[in-house]
């Protein structure tokens, strides 16, 4: 009989089990986490801040109602989950884990045959002057997101500033807009989405956030929080803010201590490094989720990219592999999409500044247009822009950003890079097509004419930032050649 | 300099003459239509009728508002467009086309260098009793739908019976339930939509269609028409049907009367021969639009294919072709999207039945599911079923139905088999993920496990008509083990 381990009960983690229970009717598997919750999606906690979600066990849930907790992977299952239950030594001569009971401080050796480390990733504390103040929360585990749903609840917070202007800072930063309390977002960079985001991009997102409300103050970094007991101002270098709520939002690490004092490798990214099989430097050991660095399927450089929907294909792939199989994951195209108040942000594979940076040469496109036939009711305007390597004519990545269906781009652009897809076959999908739901020739189809166009040299574009630029020369005459309404 | 002509006014001729004028801005370029309208989003037509769109015109606007009217291509694209004027004949040896004035009758012969043929499809109109009565519309020219939108805004009809349950049948459906009158839809064969959806899909649909109020006759054949000058009853095999309003959605011809008459390849299907560059069996003719047939892209069977995103394709690549480039269209996927009030139905590649007409050896899975966490406000579950080869692992296609965001995981799909995808692929894709858009593992993903699990053995499934027809049988008991809410 097979005795699996797995350190960590969150997605790759209960995943893997799970996958492993479905292969092997017969392994003994357990699970170890050292918090009290399991399984839960850590993804919809700016939900059940923003209110959308009323209760925060929904997050623990099956689809059916059911609680994801031990008793429910027992019962069907058969899995021993072991919550409050640290891994603090891989001993992996002995082929064992060293866990400690968190309420009794019981100390036990679990044998396994096969481990998987799926110990997740924390949030960034940078050691600023009073960040041990009441009411500065990480956004990382759903006892943060009940904290501050009670606070807000209760009218105690009526000042919010995030830090970082990142995924969870402005998917924060929206959550609480909709208490209608003010926030503002403080981003060290120069742009929102700094990491996923070309500047113009993200200059229009950020046009769009203040104009519902939301403060945006990026370059410039934080430098202390005042407060009595509870934080009253974030200064930062720029300015002071008041504020009764902080939400730290810089970024997360992830948690290998574990795996690197087992001797295992970690990778140039500093997460733990593992072959397209999800195993570690030791044959016996997979890793995956939050944990692991992943592999960018276009450049193949290795990549720190946590995110739940990798840690589940992660689990998947592990679970199999338990099993004997030789499953592989492929990898990632640090795919992101992004909700802002009625905005989708989006993004696929390298930005026109990654495009660079390794050495592409490259013609990008920027469309804007309906997401439908302009007739529709509901059509709503949607920019898309497209990098594309000039040589090979290969799809690089994408940027989108409106009111409209982004996310339906986004991935028939991520499944064109998987493919190896040009910007000819982008061209050529035979999209799904009626008027309430694109146009005849999608957007897709609009932004690589574009290219093609630009590539055998019909057109010549320039940057919304060129454009401004030019436009504040005295010697630039802007000539707008669209067509008149009603001619 | 080059004298183009084009013969026929609407998607893919104009868009032909677009862009050859792009490439060549000194070809003289002529487009003749018969009608009096041109450049019309015919698509539209339904939403128009259902009052979504307000104003007919809107479909003959760009986005700017500027009527697309012949002095419209004039003005901004030079190009002569002469409507009411009908080709008569092609004169291949003088390399010339015959146009008759519809007003004045008169004849006159245009020279052309390269001529492009875009006659459109025509609606099918049974040769029934009573077929001329009036208040029997064909769905085809916004004439017809401005005539039915008067007629309902006049409260003049209360009962409709739609003839035919394919796409424009059940879009009409839509539409006219919009003014709360009564509609029905009486279709010839065994199912709504039957010629791209597989029978337990179609099932669905209409069981939804019906609880939405349209009531619908499958398997039933429409004999006769009754009425005292305009129409009063729908006689069909079964039943008499009161009505006052009727629309006759059987399917289109494709119009290729001049093309065989200038001794023009016809294909198998019936439709306008072309190859890759959509050139006819005359090198200097092209033809594009509702009237050739297409290649389906993975069968490389000619299919007759009538699309409005695929005229426009056509177009693209017969106007760069006119300038001298060998641009090549690809083919289709026979790729559906369609609104039936709040459910989408969509379609990719081969249904089931078409993969075992064509003899592939096949498997198939159909998931439900809800689109995004089922936490989340607004998540709605959608069914999803795909047919992969079982040899090669090729995706062949997809059917969905849901209240849910179908069309982007139709598109997805289309794009993976555009590419030559197999199931594998489609587990790998980094798509979009969070919580307002997807679940971590979306259901394209869930769905290609199903699929994967079976190739392995790993699962085996029965359909819902086979789980249907063993409910009836007395030996059989149905256990369900779903987990149940809050154990």
């Amino acid at each position: 009989m097979k005795r699996i381990v797995v350190i960590g009960g969150v997605a790759a983690g209960l995943k893997a089990a799970s996958k492993a229970r479905r292969c092997d009717p017969k392994a003994q598997i357990t699970v170890v986490e050292k918090g009290e919750l399991i399984s839960y999606g850590a993804c919809g906690m700016p939900y059940y801040v923003a209110g959308d979600v009323d209760n925060i066990q929904q997050l623990m849930m099956t689809p059916a109602g059911a609680v994801r907790n031990p008793a429910f992977f027992k019962n069907v299952k058969d899995i021993d989950v072991k919550t409050k239950t640290l891994a603090t030594k891989i001993n992996r001569e002995r082929k064992t884990v060293t866990v400690k009971n968190l309420e009794t401080g019981e100390e036990a050796e679990l044998p396994y045959d096969k481990l998987v480390i799926a110990t997740g990733a924390s949030p960034v504390k940078p050691p600023l002057p009073g960040i041990e103040l009441a009411n500065i929360f990480q956004m990382w585990h759903p006892n943060d997101a009940k904290a501050v749903r009670e606070g807000l609840e209760r009218g105690k917070f009526s000042r919010a500033v995030i830090i970082g202007a990142g995924l969870v800072g402005i998917e924060m930063a929206e959550a609480l807009k909709m208490w209608e309390i003010d926030v503002s977002v403080v981003e060290m960079k120069d742009q929102v989405f700094p990491a996923f985001l070309d500047q113009e991009i993200a200059g229009a997102v950020e046009k769009y956030a203040r104009e519902k409300g939301i403060h945006i103050y990026t370059g410039e970094k934080v430098e202390r929080f005042n407060g009595d007991g509870s934080v009253r101002e974030v200064v930062t270098d720029k300015r002071v803010l008041p504020a009764d709520l902080v939400i730290l939002a810089i970024g997360v690490r992830p948690n290998v201590e574990l795996a690197k004092d087992a001797g295992l490798q970690l990778g140039v990214t500093g997460a733990i490094a593992v072959n397209e099989h999800m195993q570690t430097s030791d044959p016996d050991i997979y890793a995956g989720g939050d944990c692991v660095e992943n592999t960018n399927i276009i450049t193949g450089r290795k990549v720190y990219a946590p995110m739940g929907s990798t840690a589940n294909k992660h689990g998947r792939v592990i679970g199999e592999n338990l099993c004997g199989a030789k499953a592989k994951f492929r990898g990632v195209l640090n795919t992101v999409v992004v909700k802002v108040m009625d905005l989708t942000v989006g993004k696929v594979g390298l930005t026109e500044r990654d495009a660079k940076e390794l050495g592409y040469e490259y013609v990008t496109a920027l469309v804007a247009g309906h997401d439908r036939p302009h007739y529709m009711p509901g059509a709503k305007l949607m920019s898309l822009k497209i990098v594309v390597d000039a040589n090979t004519r290969r799809v690089l990545g994408a940027q989108a950003f409106g009111e409209a269906e982004i996310a339906k781009r986004i991935d028939v652009i991520a499944t064109a890079i998987t493919l190896g897809g040009t910007v000819d076959d982008l061209f050529d999908i035979d999209l799904a097509y009626a008027p309430p739901f694109s146009s005849p020739i999608d957007n897709v189809a609009v932004a690589a004419n574009a290219v093609m166009n630009k590539l055998v040299g019909k057109l010549k574009g320039i940057s919304p930032l060129e454009a401004k630029e030019k436009l504040n020369c005295e010697d630039i005459v802007f000539l707008d050649v669209r067509v008149a309404r009603r001619m």
